[in-house]
């Protein structure tokens, strides 16, 4: 008994998706698509002929989560303390960093296989630009604090990436700290 | 008239010296000796002659730098005000972590080249381990800072290295303001 082609396209294409994404998550978006066809077992042909470019295989693998990162954002624009908003941003974007190299890249680098993310990158500086005033209106920040510096913060935590991953998670989250108490206008 | 062969040899020592220092510091210790030898304007053979290991050369072109540091750190252990001491070194670091990469490879990394100073090292963390203590003790961090807090500090200021030279200046000046907010225990 044969299965039908069509299932087995649909089976593929997801294949690809699911390896795509774990794959970009550990090594970043500029792994071979011969690797990634090695892995989920097929042709490279094959994925080519899903995702004829980088960038169409990249949007793909990404999707749910730039647009979880997205209502994240917006979970922390509407929330009511000033100071948890910016800070859980911070503390989320420091968990992704450790976890998620591929999603970093397309949210926060200039990777061009992360076009089709372009829009979600500015509405996020943007998101991030509104949190830092409403915290320093309300006093919860250092009233010389901008979002450059909590942007300078971002690049330091994205750096720790580099690290052997054992170091990486509890460096990060010494630095975290670290950076959120120099953000604070109290001492917390 | 021929000049002395003596005198050669010390100008051409020198001269490699001067050559490497400038090569280490923008480049880090990885600089082929083929690379220093042409930038002196001798051959490759001349520099071995002078030098037959890479860790020699090393050696010779930033002893004067670590000499410096390490005078510094003594600065640091004398001075009467301990947030003042461990600020500075903090601040000395970064300053030095923009211009010199070659320096900091051999006082923060593990560059084989650097076998010399690794006595300069050690004295370095305990150097900055008193600092923090005394600080802690002074009343002058906040009570749960320690060491690895520091460290992880200057890790991160470390990592700007990699950014562009026009925007590494001002971001990591931003840093180390965010990361002495951060460790103060009081708003400065």
């Amino acid at each position: 008994m044969t299965r039908k082609p069509r299932l087995d396209a649909a089976g593929n294409r997801r294949r690809i998706v699911a390896v795509a994404r774990a794959a970009f998550a550990e090594e970043g978006l500029d792994l071979p698509m011969r690797e990634i066809a090695h892995r989920a077992g097929l042709g490279v042909a094959t994925v080519y002929r899903h995702f004829p470019t980088r960038t169409e295989l990249v949007t793909a693998a990404l999707a749910e989560h730039v647009a979880a990162c997205r209502a994240d954002m917006r979970a922390a624009l509407d929330e009511r303390d000033a100071w948890h908003a910016l800070s859980g941003t911070i503390r989320r974007f420091a968990e992704h960093q450790v976890r998620d190299r591929g999603l970093n890249e397309a949210l926060f680098g200039s990777h061009a296989a992360a076009a089709a993310f372009a829009e979600d990158r500015r509405a996020h500086a943007r998101g991030l630009e509104q949190l830092v005033d409403r915290a320093r209106r309300a006093g919860a920040v250092r009233a010389e604090v901008t979002a450059d510096d909590v942007r300078v913060g971002l690049m330091a935590i994205a750096s720790f990436r580099a690290l052997r991953p054992e170091r990486a998670a509890s460096s990060t989250r010494r630095l975290v700290d670290l950076l959120l108490a120099g953000l604070s206008a109290q001492r917390r």
